[in-house]
């Protein structure tokens, strides 16, 4: 088949996401013979229902290579979900339009399980109504929560970059134990506890923090919890806790929503963020002690100051590999990371079906949590280190700041 | 004179204390005809107070270096204030007597006013006794608001890790301007808004993440603030907002006490952490629109891993400063900093009483702020610019994550 591709991104923006990105638009126009063009859509589906499209093949290249150094989602990104096929089809008909407009024939989703949705269902209706489309999903998401991969690229970076925080942190309480006894540091984690469970990999030493993390997959019981902060202030004289926001009570209730702090998202999950909060009062109403805060919120999946070399590499190789599947005739599937092995890490590419990505979800499974519920196992440490190793590069300007891409967006003409 | 020495840290840990404490140790070490052993006091002069004093010579020179190029305050460090000399002798005296017992002749004290403050006082204690002490201050402050010097070891670490997380989350809400339309970035800075002025070297273009900077100088009118959010979610379809903690209203209240998230530390210090919630309130029930925080909190002030080369560099110096100014018989001085240019930088260093220290305090100047209070200038930039200039180094573990210092502290048996 030949024809246009699009490229979209969907969701929350990670370090690499652009890297996957640039793994398409170069892998694309390394192959002229299949892709006549490859289009960028502005804020990701919304901008195909919107034909708000621009041509990728105009940017300068080597803004595309800066593209592949740069955090956030720069295509643009959005929160938008369509609506099921069988309720209403007006949405998936406007974008095959579009597409039919433009002789659009590849469409790449960068995006989680609610991209991979998207891209199912779109390519369902494309083979019902016999237009020749191929739709391959590319992972993404810091939560680390999607199906049918061993990992999700954006994962090793934020990871990384949270370790670290926690490293560096957990010395100031190490330093100011006198006075700032407790830091409870909150990290992103709706529904999985992979990014709370990688500050661990800072702890080198039984004194290093964090002394205990919170995981939404181990219930909080207020009465443990207390009588670990007091061990842990009786054996190191203060406490670092690491926190996933989605950390729950046992019946199930969120922490963050006793303090007032949630809000539904328009995909009508939880938007957490008081998980730290709720933790804190815990610790200076029930321990006694003065407990600090630390919550870097978006800042953190964006850290691509210090984001993970492997993490890069795997996040441009799901992009390139996308490219090279539907050039091969692949449809309906998402590139996934294969673990060969540990040590040394290596790691391969695969298929899996759309749908399978799109229903699955994966918790951190109970072989990486340790008894206790406040910490990981050797063998989470195992799956996790080779995630964060490595330096990304980054390219620093004269004013001493990171220098990351700007895109021109050179728009399409409208056609529909 | 010759005798021992004392290094102590206080106050909040930064990015580049322990630089200075190496610049002591390593200058002291290398002066042996003057420095009969050169000891640390675990928590700062609560280590005097408690005889805990260990003998940094006894330290592996290797991790000296590492302590380098190290965050927090190694030493260990204290909020702990003396009283005033006339009203309670009694802590001062206990130094003294400490000092005698070891035949300790040298005091440096790495720190911000409230240090600067006690080695005051503790010098003019051992004059008034005749006890022959040589008292120097050496300056840390990531507040930046120190009197009698150009800058302050710290801030340009913290601006510099600032201005990036603000580059990064501002690429963020642009990529998600159509689901997260406003950010508050709350950085630290209890009485100055240096730290928060110096996101703006973020801002590169005009559409740049921040967009507006609420600075403790600049007091919060609430009608002109809602209008600029309008303005620039006219102009920028977002909002992204750099806050400082102790941005307050006009009649001098603290913006973060309103949220109930306030308390005082023990040197009566109000400790804020709720003005960004507070924007947020009123970002969401005046405008209408969703809005996010993020508050890297301590974090922020411990970022060596991307930390500046240029104030690390001054660090060190004013370390190694503080001993040359030890060995040439000077008393009861801080160690400054002198700009001699901004383009090119250069800096020097000179001393300064360390009571004009202690009692003054220099809060963003009206010159530096833009006028309508929610930016700042270009002298602003021309003074901040070189300040975050440069990489410092980090030394990466083969593990992927920065490799800190771990002290061993040899303690020094007691002697009173």
């Amino acid at each position: 088949m030949k024809g246009k591709a699009v490229v979209a991104q969907s969701g929350g923006p990670t370090a690499v996401i652009n890297t996957s990105a640039a793994g398409v638009i170069q892998t694309a126009l390394a192959n002229p013979e299949t892709f006549t063009a490859i289009y960028g859509a502005e804020n990701g589906i919304l901008g195909v229902l919107n034909e708000e499209l621009y041509d990728l093949s105009r940017e300068d290249p080597a803004e595309i290579d800066r593209l592949r150094r740069s955090p956030s989602s720069l295509l643009g990104s959005c929160r938008h979900k369509l609506k099921s096929l069988d309720k209403d089809r007006t949405d998936y008909e406007r974008i095959l339009d579009v597409f039919k407009a433009h002789n659009i024939r590849f469409f790449f989703y960068i995006g989680g399980n609610d991209s991979m949705d998207t891209a199912a269902k779109l390519g369902r209706l494309a083979d019902e109504v016999d237009y020749e489309l191929i739709c391959i999903g590319v992972p993404k998401t810091i939560d680390n929560d999607l199906a049918c991969t061993d990992h999700c690229p954006g994962y090793g970076s934020v990871a990384k970059f949270n370790a670290t925080a926690v490293m560096e942190a957990g010395l100031d309480t190490l330093a100011l134990y006198t006075h700032d006894t407790c830091t409870v540091h909150e990290v992103m984690g709706r529904n999985a506890g992979w990014i709370a469970a990688a500050t661990a990999l800072a702890r080198r030493h039984d004194d290093d923090a964090p002394h205990l993390i919170l995981l939404p997959e181990a219930p909080f019981v207020e009465e443990a919890f207390i009588e670990a902060v007091q061990k842990c202030l009786t054996d190191h004289q203060r406490c670092f806790i690491a926190c996933g926001e989605g950390v729950k009570t046992p019946d199930g209730q969120y922490l963050g929503e006793a303090g007032g702090q949630f809000a539904k998202d328009s995909f009508g999950h939880t938007q957490l963020g008081g998980a730290a909060n709720a933790v804190r009062a815990i610790v200076e109403q029930k321990v006694g002690i003065k407990a600090r805060t630390n919550r870097a919120g978006t800042a953190q999946r964006v850290a691509r100051h210090f984001a993970s070399a492997t993490d890069a590499a795997e996040a441009y190789l799901v992009g390139q590999k996308a490219v090279e599947a539907a050039i091969a005739g692949v449809h309906g599937k998402m590139v996934t990371l294969e673990r060969i092995g540990d040590d040394p890490y290596e790691c391969t590419t695969g298929l899996a079906a759309l749908e399978d990505v799109a229903n699955g979800e994966k918790p951190v499974p109970p072989a990486f949590i340790s008894d206790d519920g406040f910490g990981v196992t050797e063998a989470f440490r195992r799956y996790a280190q080779p995630l964060i190793a490595g330096q990304a590069e980054v390219e620093i300007a004269p004013d001493g700041l990171p220098l990351y891409a700007r895109l021109a967006k050179h728009m399409v003409n409208k056609r529909t």
